[in-house]
């Protein structure tokens, strides 16, 4: 189609203008077969163009946004994923969960999945202790995997992971820590119950040594996540639930870097002195207890 | 502060939801001490959590996402800035341009300074031919750099700028090309005047080899920028003026992979066969010529 000589006002200007700027970049993309990265690039256009307008960045300032993305991908690695820190501590990570995953009322919340999961950790046994390095205060889990009308999911399997007492993963150290420490998967009976013991989480610093570390420096944040413990609940029939419980009274409770609680999601731990009960359930005294029941969503 | 137990609605919530996502991050943001950071950041996360749930990415579209940033970051070297073609390719750094150099009406107006500018490129004398491969359509330009009002401003600096016949610029052909080829710095006297000879820009291709030339063709957008001359004008007194003039009839003007053109900087080349005038101008026959007036704003 010829551009005409006399466009209406609706129409997009043929050359790039400051006012119309968005419209320019999003007109070009019309000849694309893939609609939907189409649709979702012409919206990132429109609210960056949008966001650029509002602050009106000097030149210096686009350079410096330039390095800063230069920065982070230098940063990425096998093992180092610095985009997804960002994405993580911006709030985007949990804002695509909570679109991916909303959940009838009275069904156990999502939250982000997190950087250190690893597929294929051991099955255990229920009653099994996790914590491979013999390091922390010691807990029971204990809890029932359900259907939204409160019946029991047999064979639902419970995917566990944690950091240890000092706060670090396996997968950060190691060599230092037994492969596989704080790992397991349970495998629910007839009565959807499960039972395991491991040790209270603590609050650890997400990786800062990086450009998005500095960055959260930059805007008076610190980079901690509160203690919490990782959860992958899959059920044939239901859709697989990505969760963690968080510890009550932590101070990062309401600052998680990554911003990953909800208020569902804050445990009822618990703390006992009790020698004869610590004996029974095989843990060194003091010890906490972490009752928690999960609730699936049928698929 | 403390947090209040009874929040109004209008208080941001203690944990993250998916409501006020973007609320919960610049919330965070509260006790950076960089005013600035903190203005630009709350902008952009605002932003882009609205272009996200305008959107609604799946989890596989979001790793795309982080995938193509990763890759973009690991593209970039130091002659290789991926992350300033995905700007400029987005009208982004036009638009920052447009932004930082909103010029008085009646005066030159500025485009993107692209990758290719050189420091310190040679002093020339006027009438010289900045050509030194010696292929391409022979070219004259001449005008003046003027002040608001019409008048000469004498020792203002050309430093001028393109790409050889074949639509490479010297820095992308070391050893190829005639160092410092197609590049030259000139300086008016009295009159305002200058004088130059030059070959005809033609079209090119940005860089499209990685990541962004990928994304370009996936929205159905070609890599092609419509042939240019590049100038930055240096006055005392007066405001640097970084543009292109851009060759009438190139099939891409209206579709340059950078959006850099504006209706005002397509030059008036004129094509011309006349052995006698070529003969006085030092040109081979045919030649064109290109009468170009800059108009520079005071600072």
């Amino acid at each position: 189609m010829k551009a005409k000589t006399n466009a209406a006002p609706t129409e997009v200007p043929r050359y790039f203008t400051e006012e119309r700027s968005a419209d320019a970049v999003v007109a070009r993309m019309e000849a694309g077969a893939d609609l939907r990265l189409r649709e979702v690039m012409a919206a990132l256009v429109r609210h960056i163009h949008a966001a650029i307008k509002e602050v009106e960045p000097t030149e210096e300032e686009w350079m410096a946004a330039i390095q800063f993305l230069t920065d982070t991908g230098h940063m990425c690695t096998d093992w180092r994923q610095e985009f997804i820190l960002l994405s993580d501590t911006l709030g985007v990570s949990m804002l695509v969960d909570s679109i991916n995953h909303r959940k009838p009322s009275g069904t156990t919340e999502s939250t982000v999945l997190g950087p250190f999961h690893v597929a294929d950790a051991p099955r255990r046994e229920m009653g099994d202790d996790i914590c491979l390095d013999g390091s922390g205060e010691s807990l029971y889990v204990s809890g029932r995997v359900l259907d939204g009308s409160g019946a029991p999911i047999a064979g639902a399997e419970l995917d566990v992971w944690q950091a240890n007492g000092e706060g670090f993963y396996d997968v950060q150290q190691r060599g230092t820590q037994p492969e596989m420490n704080l790992r397991g998967r349970f495998t629910t009976g007839p009565d959807g119950r499960y039972w395991f013991r491991s040790i209270k989480p603590c609050s650890y610093p997400i990786p800062h040594d990086g450009p998005v570390g500095k960055l959260l420096d930059r805007l008076g944040r610190h980079p901690y996540r509160p203690g919490h413990i990782h959860f992958i609940l899959r059920a044939p029939g239901f859709q697989s639930l990505t969760t963690h419980l968080f510890v009550p009274g932590d101070p990062y409770l309401e600052s998680d870097a990554v911003l990953g609680v909800k208020e569902s999601l804050i445990g009822d731990f618990t703390r006992h002195d009790d020698p004869p009960r610590a004996a029974e359930l095989g843990l060194a005294n003091p010890f906490w207890v972490l009752p928690a029941d999960f609730t699936l969503v049928p698929t």
